[in-house]
């Protein structure tokens, strides 16, 4: 079977959306409570230059605009309708786009899917009319959307008040209105600057995945940030981050429908499916997206990537005069998996003569009160130089604290002259975002050096931009097709013979096919023997043996009594035969036995591999422990498949048990590159066999010194 | 052995530092540059109404005030002196200050005991003229302190500077100058309101514990705040905590120094001791204490506090009309244990009556868009008046995300009228921080509904309100000493024939003489009989059972082999002794063996039970599951000895293996409140023995469904 090109999305055109030469305005008002008011409104408070287009038989003249009796009476260019009207008339509105070449509609209103079946009716005619006459859709039920930069504001409610965004590089797309506008003026007033901002309601059309892609195509946007609740089709959210993080556009992502009581929450007020939270947590890891746990973390890593500086390892310089900053930074690094590493010794001479007599001049570096002065600032200079020139250090915090603004307008002043000297990020912690410091925050901003209100959140935000940065590096290493869909590097791991030879519909494999299955792909197996019903035994055997039923009819072995473990010798192999055949016989009455599979015991940790088939995402391997103790904790790694062995490497990595693969007590440490091995030929099965695997378990994986070997398996087709 | 009443501070007397009639400024200076000309145009600035005394040979006037050469010359009355004064003079004007009669020193500068040993020794003798003048003092090295009410400064630095602490109910101890000044700056732009700050620097004298107890007994301190690194005397600041919270003043702590690179940090800054971050959060809990993780979280809970309503439950309404909004807030509740509870019909009806026709009438309600309008206003208020009525609902959340300012006022506007008449918290959400929204925010503060900038910060403030509630509730309940040190109920569990038995002086316990030292307190042991070395076996014995090696010179005997388990009958048991004690002859040819211990098996849930004596806050009970998959999580909760049974459940549920308790994979479940028995009993026999006990484990206690036994046990006294 060779391997399918996945159907895809064509590249977006969607340049005239976001830079419509005209707006039609459907159900325009002039009463400023109506939805059709508001956007009309919005559109001439904000600059918009091309031409504005009120449509409503009712009136002969809207703000100034004439107004006019349908779309067919426009005569002006005109790229976007702008649909404020009730949702029976939606369809008809569209098909009127259509007819007068409008190629994009942003339908404000609710009353569709969301409302119930007669909604749900209307949001199908709305878009059969769309798609006879190729017309493209944002919404129904949201806010609608806005081109800061050139005062687009196609859009009703929150988002089109005062205060007005500032322009800036940073693009949205939000399936929330209320809280995106919330998550997007809180961004705004830390100092992020928007290009455009996308609400988009029950994405009858046009998806939060498109909208993503079209930003990676738009020139000015430099950094996504997304609001997601859920997504229809997750492999082509993953593709769009995955060709965000090829063009160098982080993707930051706040998702919320996580938990059961967020996932009801979420359900009761969007159609938007929420999935499983570790799936898409393992999907924004494999395609470089940036998750953010709140409003405020939005908004200090949207300035930070904003600065455009990416570090090229995980360690960190500090310097500052407040000794207790360092301490909660520290505290955070250490979580984070950022070193305040040691410095070169000639970084440590430079610190020393450049700095006050009693300062510190380890990491973190601490000058102590009354530094930078205007007589000791170049000393200052001097001292960041020193540590940004440093080898082993890739970022530099300045932890400023409380400091004056004397002293921050001159620490500004000269990093304003150091930075373009350097390609490593420079963050600054600064509480003093009041008056009168923010004068020199100002120019630490400008000069490129964003300043955040907390030591931890420094830390966290130099964690990201280290971790965004390594995604980029195995990236730029990975072949993925030009979709972004699949990795081109997976060959089918399994032969056409062993392919020809599975079953035709659905089928359980047994472990003795199962196993067969796996070992054509290259996994190590346990080494077995089927023998038939009543079989006493078998010569050449390797001692100790497991005895298994073997039935198609029995999935769950151990259930039953149908296996005996740690079979020492001839006769003890005779007596297990017999006894889970009969454990078998009396449990399933009616299930067929196909025999008694006599395997040799593998010792070594025991693990789970799984692959489930997602709703969303499609095949996912799940990875973790075996044992009584490991479900206590609920211990497992997830990733789409199919997937590297850099992922496969970070699954294990996850695992809050991995220390037990490092020998403890005595025990010889596992191969963890034969378990990444298996991961990686799991998830390229679970890829070739997508359309046909219903479930795979690998129960146990045993991981050894020397390989990892698959002891059980259960394969469902479907 | 009579339960001993540990020494305590006498109750603080701090009265005059705070409110000190007279200031001495000693080492005052005219040049701004200069601590003691910041600290003399501080009190100056910020309209300190009393005496203000610089102190300096070489003027005869400073900024207006009349200069005195030394301390005995100032004529009015003096209670508090600055010092910024080189660290060598410093003794020398400690006796002044106590021949002088002031009681109370703040000494800001450096050059102590954080500056090497001549600096230890100028610490000590300023301790000393302290001591024997009966001076009390803040610092040295640090900022100083500031009462913000009566326009105290006696402090220099960035704690002196614009913009001014705007007054209130907030107290703050603070063991870094610099950081924690941002901390109060960041909290006071979020509008929390400062009565003293005090900075502490070395500790040398006033210590944090005791800064914290002067703030209980400030009248009015309302809630108070710490940055933490480290303190010598945990059990000190307990009681401080236990006393606040017996006073109803929550005690906020930032604390840093927790991880291993935040050790070295602060380390290289402070001279404080940061110990086991674990000890130190279960010593938070135990006394009521809050925790928070930022600075702008200590910022929410702050404000949140200051508004003094609190819930008796976990269970949380949501309103407002952003669906996104909740679903954000409902993750966070899911994971920090709030419940979006379904209301009883009666409310249910009442929303449905109140609201728009399309609101969505279940938990969260959604009153969708245009909501309150000045028409419909009256409906808000019954569904308020609704919500906060319903019996399961414990506080409410108000989601308004971005609304505008129309509905913001309105709404506060009623919210004013509702609260008078509930004692239930009202948080709300809002994005809006930036005008022209704030005057209808302002509104919902001053009425006392604390308004937060993201829902996940809202649902932690109600998770941290509940919380706060349920200790206080637990300390109601507790008899403590009054000292808040131990609780009084404890009764000392080893019976005086048992203590008598102990032997003198440093000592092992074997697992025979551990496990009657624990029996002698009532907890159950594993029924054993020590045979002497070349026994073959004993009669009477309930197999299987265990037979182990008894030396003083062994401590860990399943290293030497010295353990065989599941000894099956009498031939057997004749051969483990054999086995034992020759592997154990082989292994440590020079150790005495005393004999063999056989003791009955136990089956159930392995666990681990010790005692330490940490450094800071005495004996300290660790509980985690036993085995290779427990150790490779480090899932160990901690409480410090005495506890009750509350905190022994505490412990239990804050494993991350808990589940093993309730019987999977059909095992019988395990009582959880036998496991809890045994902790408090060892917390109670682990502070009667504090003098003595080294170490303490209990490996593994054996928990099944009826008792938990202590299947092993070792005891180091020393």
């Amino acid at each position: 079977m060779a391997m399918e090109v996945p159907s895809s999305t064509a590249p977006t055109r969607l340049a005239r959306l976001f830079e419509p030469r005209g707006i039609a305005i459907a159900g325009a008002s002039g009463d400023p409570t109506r939805a059709g008011g508001q956007a009309l409104r919005a559109l001439g408070a904000h600059g918009y230059r091309g031409g504005i287009f009120p449509v409503n038989p009712r009136y002969p003249e809207l703000a100034g605009h004439r107004c006019h009796p349908d779309l067919a009476s426009i005569d002006g260019e005109c790229d976007l309708a702008v649909v404020a009207l009730p949702a029976a008339q939606v369809p008809g509105i569209i098909r009127q786009c259509g007819r007068r070449g409008i190629p994009f509609a942003v339908v404000l209103g609710g009353g569709f899917r969301e409302a119930g079946p007669e909604g749900a009716r209307l949001e199908q005619d709305m878009l059969e009319a769309a798609h006879a006459h190729a017309v493209r859709i944002v919404g129904p039920n949201c806010l609608g959307l806005v081109n800061v930069h050139a005062g687009v504001y196609a859009a009703f409610g929150s988002i089109t008040r005062e205060p007005r965004l500032a322009a800036g590089g940073v693009s949205a797309v939000l399936q929330s209105g209320g809280f995106g506008n919330a998550l997007v003026r809180q961004c705004a007033q830390a100092g992020v600057g928007f290009r455009h901002v996308v609400t988009t309601g029950n994405e009858a059309d046009l998806t939060a995945a498109e909208l993503i892609d079209a930003f990676v195509e738009d020139a000015q946007t430099r950094v996504i940030l997304a609001y997601l609740e859920g997504v229809a089709d997750g492999r082509t959210l993953m593709a769009a981050g995955r060709r965000a993080l090829a063009a160098g556009k982080p993707v930051l992502v706040l998702k919320a429908g996580n938990t059961d009581q967020g996932r009801r929450a979420a359900a009761s007020h969007t159609a938007n499916l929420t999935g499983h939270y570790d799936v898409y947590r393992a999907a924004f890891r494999q395609c470089g997206m940036i998750e953010v746990g709140d409003i405020h973390e939005a908004a200090d890593f949207a300035l930070v990537l904003s600065a455009g500086r990416f570090p090229e390892g995980r360690n960190v310089a500090l310097m500052g005069g407040s000794g207790g900053s360092a301490a909660v930074f520290a505290d955070t690094a250490d979580q984070v998996g950022l070193s305040i590493a040691p410095f070169v010794a000639e970084t440590t001479a430079e610190l020393e003569a450049a700095l006050p007599p009693l300062a510190s001049c380890g990491n973190p570096v601490d000058y102590g009160p009354g530094f930078p002065s205007p007589s000791s600032v170049q000393g200052y200079t001097r001292a960041c130089k020193a540590l940004l020139a440093d080898p082993g250090i890739h970022q530099l915090g300045l932890l400023v604290a409380s400091a004056g603004p004397g002293q921050v307008q001159l620490a500004a002043g000269e990093l304003a002259q150091i930075l373009p000297g350097t390609t490593k990020p420079v963050l600054a912690f600064s509480a003093m975002t009041d008056e009168p410091v923010p004068a020199g925050l100002a120019m630490l901003r400008q000069a490129g050096v964003p300043v955040l209100p907390s030591p931890r959140r420094v830390a966290r935000a130099m964690a990201m931009l280290a971790t965004y940065a390594e995604a980029r590096t195995r990236a730029s290493g990975a072949g993925w097709s030009a979709q972004g869909l699949y990795p081109t590097v997976v060959q089918p791991p399994i032969p056409p013979d062993a392919l020809a030879a599975l079953p035709r519909g659905p089928a359980t494999l047994d472990e003795h096919a199962g196993k067969a299955l796996l070992s054509s792909t290259g996994i190590p197996v346990s080494a077995d023997v089927l023998l038939p019903i009543g079989s006493t035994g078998v010569d050449g055997l390797r001692y100790p043996v497991a005895v298994k039923i073997v039935s198609p009819d029995i999935a769950h072995k151990t259930e039953v009594g149908g296996v005996k473990l740690h079979v020492a010798d001839a006769g003890q192999l005779a007596a297990a035969i017999r006894e889970v055949t009969a454990n078998a016989r009396r449990a399933r009455p009616a299930a067929r036995l196909d025999g008694v599979l006599v395997s040799e015991m593998v010792t070594g940790v025991e693990t789970i591999v799984g692959v489930v088939n997602d709703p969303g995402f499609g095949p996912v391997v799940a990875f973790g422990i075996g044992g009584i103790f490991a479900e206590a904790v609920d211990d497992m790694a997830f990733r789409v498949a199919p997937f590297g062995v850099d992922e496969a490497r970070a699954m294990i990595g996850e695992l809050r048990m991995r220390a037990l693969f490092d020998g403890l007590r005595g025990q010889p440490p596992c191969s963890t590159e034969a378990i990444a091995a298996v991961l990686v030929q799991v998830s390229a099965l679970a890829w070739q066999l997508r359309a046909r695997l219903s479930e795979l378990d690998i129960n146990p994986l045993i991981a050894g010194p020397v390989h990892a070997v698959a002891a059980d398996a259960l394969v469902v087709l479907r």
